[in-house]
């Protein structure tokens, strides 16, 4: 256990400075950040218990620790930011889903199998290179960065591996990841979203830039999508509106079982 | 993810022998010890994401992850000494509750997060001392003993402390943890069980003598609960039936749960 434990990032507010007119849109970004990896990875323990295989009901539930640690780190980060007085526990459990900065993506329930690998590869490409890019430059989530880049390696070539073996498996798992493909890809081009002052905190060294990373993403996907035998969906149509609070219904359902122990019992120990 | 990586136990019929009247016992014991990790395991997995506090839905996450890959190792050397070909996986998910061998004490649902943990920590102070036994002694299971008593330490030393704040808490937490231990205690003389060749396997050398384990159990966990606060129940009554397959109706309610998807699709993947 001692290897997950939760470090708080050391390098807050040492070897980098954010305008102040831009901070707000900074906290909004490490939210973002942590929110991802906390509804996720409650995306993902769904499954523990309820796995195929012994030994992929562990290494799901793996990748979900490894997600909420850094969703505890960074909303942790996020509070000392805001400077309000808000602890990670706050920003998880007592906040609306209107006030969450996930993608949608990542707030889908589980899907079978197939639906779960393809959404968690998409997201592991994405948070792959992001995590690279925030570990190698100055800013708050620095350091949980550098401990997410390894993390992301393991799970990105877990997924990247199951993406080839259900591609080319029977015909129903082929179908069925490219059923997932299919009906995720509208969601994947919302991971790349900042809010209004994105640009200027690129232009602050602050945050990577979307387009770069976006393209990065297809190509790494494009590849491991044509190894697999899975068809690249063709649409222009990207959806949009999560990251700003304008979530699914499937949100709300998700936290208000997520929330009900800490909201019933607040401060309670038992 | 690495350092939870499955490990079948190289020692597997090297340096110790079983004399073949014993080896069905030997055969009971091994998947004994791999249910009662797997079931506890699943009834803590049942916490993730309905946790009070984000830290410690990670730690009980943690346990659980342990738990089972513990008893993925125990059932898979079970399936190799029994030689009938069958894997870990077969073992978890095709057998019917009366073949199962856990404890009552790991079957129950979680209940609230005083009697999870006063459970686990009962479990704890057992598993410690048999690893630690198994672990010093030649048998299948002294690799993956190896390995528990360096994850029950972390373990033990955290419920232990959720004891101690438990007890010595509010009034509350105190009461709930008094009648967590009250409800529990009669479930706990049955972890020491064996089977009618328990005492020739003692014999043999191939398992703890169960009345020096259920001592030092007695002596380590009465030391808690009084430095906790709480007090310790006296009956002679022990609950038994479970290791010989007598289980509550918990266990088959929670077996359902976890095996519908592998016997829905056995050895299908996605």
């Amino acid at each position: 256990m001692t290897d997950r434990a939760i470090a708080k990032d050391p390098d807050v507010a040492a070897d980098w400075d954010c305008p102040d007119q831009l901070k707000p849109s900074l906290v909004n970004q490490v939210i973002s950040y942590g929110d991802d990896a906390l509804v996720l990875g409650h995306r993902l323990s769904e499954w523990c218990g309820h796995g195929p295989l012994l030994e992929e009901d562990i290494a799901l539930a793996n990748i979900a620790l490894d997600l909420i640690g850094r969703a505890s780190a960074a909303l942790s980060v996020a509070g000392d930011l805001e400077g309000a007085g808000r602890s990670a526990d706050d920003l998880a459990y007592f906040r609306e889903a209107v006030d969450f900065r996930n993608a949608a993506l990542v707030e889908f329930p589980r899907g079978d199998f197939a639906y779960t690998i393809a959404r968690q590869f998409f997201f592991d490409v994405f948070a792959l290179d992001l995590n690279d890019w925030l570990a190698s430059n100055p800013g708050p989530l620095r350091g949980i960065a550098g401990k997410a880049v390894k993390e992301t390696s393991y799970h990105l070539r877990h997924t990247s591996e199951w993406m080839k073996r259900l591609g080319d498996g029977t015909e129903e798992s082929h179908d069925r990841v490219q059923s997932a493909v299919n009906e995720l890809w509208m969601y994947t081009g919302e991971l790349f979203e900042a809010d209004a002052n994105g640009t200027a905190l690129t232009e602050a060294g602050l945050l990577p830039d979307r387009h770069d990373l976006k393209a990065q993403w297809d190509d790494r996907v494009g590849a491991v999508l044509a190894e697999a035998g899975i068809t690249t969906p063709e649409t222009d149509y990207h959806f949009s509106g999560a990251r700003s609070g304008r979530h699914t219904e499937h949100l709300g359902h998700m936290l208000s079982e997520m929330q009900i122990l800490a909201r019933s019992h607040p401060g309670a120990e038992w």
